[in-house]
């Protein structure tokens, strides 16, 4: 968890998702925004992930994260519980190495969206975090600005 | 819903599912086999899917059954509220004709399981809730032993 | 395209898309939220599509949806030149039903993501587009929590 | 072999699903589940193979467990042979890296199901096979609950 | 059936091959060579298919030809018992149109092999069959030698 | 090559075959039955290739074994110029670890049929070329018998 | 046939290939590009294909294409009897509906490179071989140049 | 970059594709073919990559290569902006080893196609290069015929 009042919160079913955490947890510090981060299951233990998810917009998080991977449903249950976007990770790992991961992510039915990012890839799910909320944070956005000019893509 | 208390508790996310809805009925209504149905989301309605779970042992339900297509976290949702064997159905629409939904039942993390059955293959849902009841239920046992010789395999 | 200062810029490379379009602006329409259309091409016209791109924040748009099949380069080049989010839907069409616009779309590069929704699922484009808008716009906020609650999913 | 009459009767094709098999056998050693295990298969010992399976239930074996790679047909051969229910564990090896297995084990005809569950996952087939005995056995019932309530998720 | 002793065995699991059957007996019709049909199932009636499939060699029987989809089981099952050659055709129905029963077809464990054609390719299994056949017999070997002369593929 | 005049022609594209062609020789040695090997490619020395294979036959061929991975034309190139069964293994090598391989060589078109055995299992392509034999040799046939016989499946 | 000395030579391995060959015809045509078109297969007629491949140069072709589907091997085969640059079409029929025949045609062996182009897209093997023809003649080129033009991206 | 005026152009997104670029160019050095090298991303350097492209024909620069991973979109964004023949190298990293990047190279809508060449396989896009810059020059063609007849294929 970083210092100030959490702007995203991230989610993984597991410990073991903790390689992609840090990716995700890397890029958003680069940013110097603020996150949490807790491991809650969909499965193991949804009364918890429900509680937790529900507060979340109160306590200010802007953005919710969820990283899985196998059947995945950690992002997509976040979603049925909160007016949040939110982003999901497949996770990389398992004899399908994130096939089934993705689609069980991306594939949600009408009206409960999930915002997916490519498998493993946690560091575009906290880019894509920070596009979001650099749409209402000005401070942010210039952060955002340079990165993309350092890129070097003069025109 | 058919009429004695039912055994099987069938979900499925939406009601366009009807046609393998359809299936599992016919089976379970030709073992006589009491069974209700409900329509109810994993994502769009799970508070009421955790409430309709989480009180179907107490109504003398025994098997539950799910059935979902796309990203088709419902069957696994289930199986995170109740200590009842959950039989999940992979429907066969979308782009992907169902093996997202496959992956999406049957790759479930260890300690919530979900026996999987063929993709749309409601049929053998209900023939698999039927030999599971049938290890505590003599007449379902013999009515499964009669579908069985029906078959004509003489030795 | 709607009435007021869109809020929302739809692109798709090719007038055949048009159907996943409508699902969009169906939705977004349901939440009054103004957007306009272009049908422009990464591959065809890529320089109207970059120029396109690059105004489009000054515009007043605050999250760009693309559309695109089979190669579906579309999404990643709208994300290459802005800094709003970027929604990308593949698209259902061509031999492989989509499922190869589902990897071009979702497996950015990191730095550059493009927020993906399941193949030919437009709806869920704008209802992402709707979350997103929502944590800076209070009455399109309320009007997601209301439709929300129109699920009937009462706790 | 664990001492008392067996529950459930384990099969693999081949003693090199020993890893899988461990994993199953440790999950119901946790729970006091007796089992038998034993190597059968059902395209090089067929006869011998259909034999085991039909003296199962008269040996007091109420549930079945298949762990089969490649063409995997161990499992749904058992089915052919008994009215006990047959968990189908699809072995992770070989190429396709059980993605083959996972569809010859679930893809079972209408009438003679097997319950699947995840690609290499042992545990699983353990874990639904608890379930199913829990079902008519109140004391793995209590300590099925009991692992449940150890996962955390007060409400 | 056709008239003469047959000299290749075919089984279908279902009655539904039908259209992949009329395509293997066409071609072995236009080879004279004679052949029976049955349809026997390797999870509905194994004790039968068995039965038969063990049979065969001693009826005068060459080259067993095996259709099936799905878990496609019966190829395998037909090579367990019998020292003939196996041919297996996979079926193309189905939500995976196919793929699924080459994969269980084709798969098999060294010891036991089947010989695969191609996804719904009767036609296939009928021309293996007389390539085998034509090795012991002159008369078939020069109607084949006719076929393939007949293909216009002058030097 | 082994001494005797050979009875199996086996080919693969390229010398990195070799661990698959060691399997296919290790068991048709351990059935006494006479083979040579060549390296011929379908793409880098297809007139080398057909010319071998036009002349198989008349050296006392009678089973011609094809290994290829990637695109995997070489079973189909031999199968287009010979009368001989022929048996095509998929090599297990490249990015796709030769599912691109299976569909390459089973996925004929009608008329010139490869017999396809599973990914890399070389040993199921000698086993299958053993099979065939035995219809014409009575001294295979037994040493086949007794291999069966040997896995030890009594009735 | 078109009037001129054909610069482009078009194989097909089966007539039902005509709706791709007309979509390749239609775009040669509207460049004024001569080509002729044969029906030859790699599997059939061997040795005329080859036959018809290696005079194609003499004969002032200058880029050849393929079209195949399923096994696929006519590109592949192509491009082993000469020097010119072959582009390869999958078709898209079957029940892989060309995923089966992409993988045959691109994943070509180290030496012989076969252009290939998207699943049933005929018109961009056209396309591509005006590009190439373009190189060395610049009426065609301008022809191109032309045709980009048209397509309306003003920079 | 070779020393000569470069006749090829490579571009590749990142840096870390260097071990494809390697083979690439050890096959256009065998060939004395002169070329040039440059890391450019259609995401990241969208406008660099898109004015180098544009001026790429202006040196004389007769063939593109781009190689790309996971989305892939670099050989379709150069096919947009030149009228060169652009060769696409789908990079084999990543989880979905390449068969992504494949479809995002291959599937182009019609009227901008690029030559799609085996996952992984740069040295097929340096062979590919060679015929095409063959039809053209003869000194080019002469070693690309030495180096077919090394093959060792007598006719």
């Amino acid at each position: 968890m970083s210092d100030n009042s959490p702007l995203v919160g991230i989610l993984s079913g597991s410990a073991s998702d903790k390689p992609i955490i840090d990716k995700i947890t890397g890029v958003l510090d680069s940013f110097d925004i603020p996150w949490e981060y807790n491991v809650l299951s969909a499965h193991r233990t949804p009364n918890r992930c429900a509680e937790y998810v529900k507060g979340a917009e109160g306590k200010g998080i802007k953005v919710m994260i969820g990283v899985a991977g196998l059947a995945a449903a950690l992002p997509g249950v976040i979603a049925a519980h909160t007016l949040l976007p939110v982003i999901g990770v497949p996770g990389d790992g398992g004899p399908m190495q994130g096939s089934d991961a993705l689609h069980s992510i991306v594939q949600m039915p009408p009206g409960i969206p999930v915002a997916t990012v490519g498998i493993g890839n946690g560091r575009n799910a906290a880019y894509l975090a920070t596009h979001i909320l650099a749409l209402g944070d000005e401070s942010i956005r210039s952060r955002l600005a340079a990165y993309r000019e350092g890129l070097g893509d003069s025109e």
